[in-house]
């Protein structure tokens, strides 16, 4: 039974997909990985732009300036001013390359074309100079920067609008299991609803990817190997969801040996989630998860999410951790790791009750998951515990 | 000028949209606001229900039993035990009535129809009881309940297929603003790419909104005027940027207040977007948010975010926000309450440079944002600091 940082590190090093690269306009660039450095088109700001309301001057011998003119956001002009002269001027206008010094308005006296100031102007105040956020030709983000909204706000910025990204990989989401029915038919005695399916989708929705309709496969061995062969041919990822056993109605297990997929691991020394199987075929990367809901969703989490990340070429990989102090007593007799349902709160996290693998409902409040190596059989309030953030 | 703890308490009190409740399949409801509390149809287990492979017993005087049938997952027989008999039983699938405990397979030796055990087996064992996760007709998830993809699972768990939401806000942007070019054209001189309007609707569709179309604005009353009254009667909220100044070129400002637009809060004594606009007319809210990119980024996630779960009917409102050991000393002469884009680690959250508020370069690399209060001079590193953790 392999470690979870051992799987996990199979996991982030099996990037072997062969990426397509796209050109996207900006506005449909979100949640895609840059294939491609973003290079400033311009200096930004363009030119030296007042950053205040107020008057333009060339800094002269007295307190008073005389106004020549009027320069507003989006104004052309370039006024030529002598010491002494100044011009009105409004945040984000051209400061005329005559003037060296910006004077705030509420700082300043105005009698007709005359200003007075207090002040002792010093050169370059309140003027932001060409290129200080950026210069042309320099890099803006990184390849392998997956887009967000402050990225497009970026990218915008200096000029740029179309970006090379990598294609999205495509996802099957097949659902295995005799016990199952499909949610909004009557439910007879030994049979449940079937969830995976639809929190799957959501869950891929979520993070933009394609969204697959769920695939149902039929409990039978002709059935599970014909619908896993074509899928796993016809897609970069394939989740399923339904584990597999050993065993004579082990199906999807039968299924994946017969049809050579290479099992990379099976079982994973992790409460939930214990036999979650990941194999490859060919550039194909297969997941069996286990049945049990929050199982499945602890292990999308940990493990499916970081491949797709690597796989669509994103640098950032994982979902955001960090180390907070436990708001909860928690004892446990558990050997294996453990991924804990809990709250982050103001000053810490809080582990919450429910923690069985069938248990959905804790994930109903929770927002993160504590993770807790092996052998750890107590959590005293105030110890420090790995804390990964649930995109929610 | 407001403080922003007050202007956020205005805004999160806000409440006085009509919202309209719709009925929405449990595939559809991602993002949406729940406007009814959501019951089990369902016991869940609806059945007793065995959470291992092995064997479901009666539990006997001696260590062996006989099995006398099979209950795979799905299955819906109902074996009649008597005392010292077995079923072999798998996963997920019902355990008899006349069952009291379940063996795990790896703890059974097998001889033809009987089974031995070295353990001795407690009533209930390895058996998940009826309702062990949720009751029929129990509370499964209350009205107000944004739904990610952890509900979605657990909602369809318990047989709900159709959920009642509430309609989200209708929301419009309009960009002002006689210095903005439209990314890709040509940048004369005085111009600057238009950023913010990708920036928002990249944002919205992130939080699963209806995108707008983003609408320009000519630099003139007349066209203000119109387009501000048309886009303030036809949506819930209006999101400007640009700001709103004073003097003779405000044109956004001399349009809401001739259209009776109602200032909630002008200025709020913060640092970046100081110049931010809050105002109502009838039940539609307007934000004028500042120019600045960066400025116009911390106001969308501190007051318009608010506001848009405040108005779909969000019980959580805000996003998530814990305090944090700094990993950076600061110092500041700024009176003003302070937002600092930050980067999360292991052990605490980073300051960013690049603080300026036309700084957009350091939200590439922020996935969080610092509150410092009004007179905060100096951090230490070490001093915990709220961090409100960005939406990627």
């Amino acid at each position: 039974m392999i470690k979870v940082e051992e799987a996990r590190k199979l996991i982030l090093t099996c990037d072997d997909r062969v990426r397509h690269v796209m050109e996207v306009s900006l506005e449909d660039a979100l949640g895609y990985s840059l294939a491609e450095d973003i290079i400033s088109l311009i200096d930004m700001p363009p030119f030296r732009q007042s950053s205040m309301d107020g008057y333009a001057i060339n800094i002269g011998d007295s307190s008073n300036y005389k106004v020549i003119g009027e320069i507003k956001a989006g104004d052309n002009h370039d006024f030529h001013l002598t010491s002494g002269e100044a011009v009105r001027i409004y945040t984000g206008a051209p400061v005329p390359d005559t003037s060296n010094a910006v004077l705030i308005q509420e700082k300043i006296e105005v009698e007709d074309d005359q200003i007075f100031t207090e002040e002792t102007p010093d050169s370059g105040m309140n003027i932001r100079p060409i290129g200080e956020q950026i210069r042309k030709d320099e890099l803006a983000l990184k390849a392998g920067v997956r887009i967000n909204s402050a990225h497009i706000g970026f990218i915008s910025s200096v000029g740029v609008n179309k970006v090379k990204v990598y294609s999205k990989p495509s996802i099957a989401i097949v659902v295995t299991g005799n016990e199952l029915v499909t949610n909004g038919l009557v439910l007879p005695y030994g049979k449940v609803y079937e969830s995976n399916g639809p929190m799957l989708r959501s869950m891929l929705a979520s993070e933009q990817y394609n969204v697959p309709e769920v695939i149902r496969v039929e409990d039978n061995y002709e059935s599970t190997i014909y619908t896993l062969g074509t899928t796993i041919s016809d897609n970069d990822v394939v989740i399923i969801t339904g584990g597999i056993s050993v065993g004579k109605y082990d199906f999807v297990g039968r299924a994946l040996k017969n049809l050579n997929v290479q099992e990379i691991f099976y079982k994973v020394n992790q409460k939930p989630g214990k036999p979650l199987f990941y194999g490859k075929k060919g550039n194909t990367s297969i997941f069996a998860l286990p049945g049990n809901p929050a199982a499945a969703l602890t292990c999308f989490y940990i493990y499916v999410y970081p491949l797709l990340k690597t796989l669509e070429g994103a640098s950032k990989k994982e979902l955001n951790s960090l180390n907070l102090s436990s708001l909860s007593n928690y004892n446990s007799k558990e050997t294996r790791a453990q991924f804990l349902k809990a709250v982050i709160q103001e000053d810490g996290v809080q582990i919450l009750g429910g923690q069985s693998s069938a248990m959905l409902s804790a994930f109903g409040e929770a927002n993160a998951l504590i993770f807790l190596p092996e052998n750890t059989f107590n959590i005293t309030k105030g110890d420090k515990v790995k804390t990964i953030l649930l995109p929610w």
